[in-house]
């Protein structure tokens, strides 16, 4: 995951690259629109949307915070819902996945 | 909710009014960003961020899938999650909240 | 669903059949069991795990509240999770999915 | 996390001792039914609800997979669903909590 500058009211931008997928294409970096609180403590909470267009008719959202540990490195524990698509509304029920992610800053 | 127009990536903004809330403060309404995909059966995924700056240190993410019925309505199936701000990573277990919303448009 | 009396402990099985089912096998009602409050004043939380044994090697849970609405009428308002079989704890992360349920009493 | 040994339909139960809790009260030792898949490769798929009537009015479901790691160690991988009794069905909406767990048997 590649995250743009953040602006002045939380909204960022970027790139997700999955290493995993249900879907049978190739898998291709996939873009990311978000948002984040701006608190001081660098503890805050964020969300984001991964839309998928590249390989899939999916779209996944992330919802986290940061937390600071001891040593200083930042740790994003986030959980996510992953949709696809389904072709009426009585599939419905079985379009959503839910898991969760751990990301830190690649050095 | 009202949801501005969508880019020509899929991208969008709004702001979103809830008439619930878990925290103490007045609710306001709130900005929110997200994106979808462009099918033009008009049954595409979306999903999207609410950052609750307004009056919470809260962030909420929605996914779903918009249905059109025979009557021509549309409707938005989503999923969400609501991620609290907490104190420390051993707090981190029960950050999160979901559940479901059903929006159709406004007449 | 077909639930059983529920024994002092709070503990309960039953039937469930689902008109839904994202495996290849026909649908065959599936066991249950699970625990609830014994509040009194009829509005207790509960949860319950179906076993899919019949026609699949599929999971799912069950988590809700009991409400009693102003005719008298009980509406369970429940989450759910469902968990597939996976190869592997690579394959892990696509498991599970998530949803919610509405049930009342058949008349 | 006890569990009992498990019987010829796959049910089983126990007793689970969490670390964390949300409630006022202290924590207790709280009993937990749950089913089994029977599969003979060891990685069958399970679920349980865990009744906290000793110290609260929730009730948690758990769902997940077992895995057989290279070293023969059993890792249990779970999700779960925290469900908090709310007054009326208006709160439902923020009833609903939802994480991950990760169980190896105590040596």
């Amino acid at each position: 995951m590649h995250v743009s500058a953040v602006d002045s009211q939380g909204n960022f931008s970027g790139e997700y690259h999955t290493a995993v997928s249900s879907a049978q294409k190739p898998i291709k970096s996939s873009p990311l629109v978000g948002s984040q609180h701006l608190d001081k403590d660098r503890q805050c909470t964020f969300g984001f949307t991964v839309n998928w267009k590249m390989f899939s008719d999916s779209t996944a959202v992330f919802v986290g915070q940061c937390f600071v540990e001891d040593s200083g490195e930042e740790v994003l524990q986030t959980s996510w819902l992953l949709r696809e698509k389904v072709d009426s509304q009585s599939s419905n029920w079985k379009a959503t996945r839910t898991g969760r992610n751990i990301f830190t800053r690649m050095k």
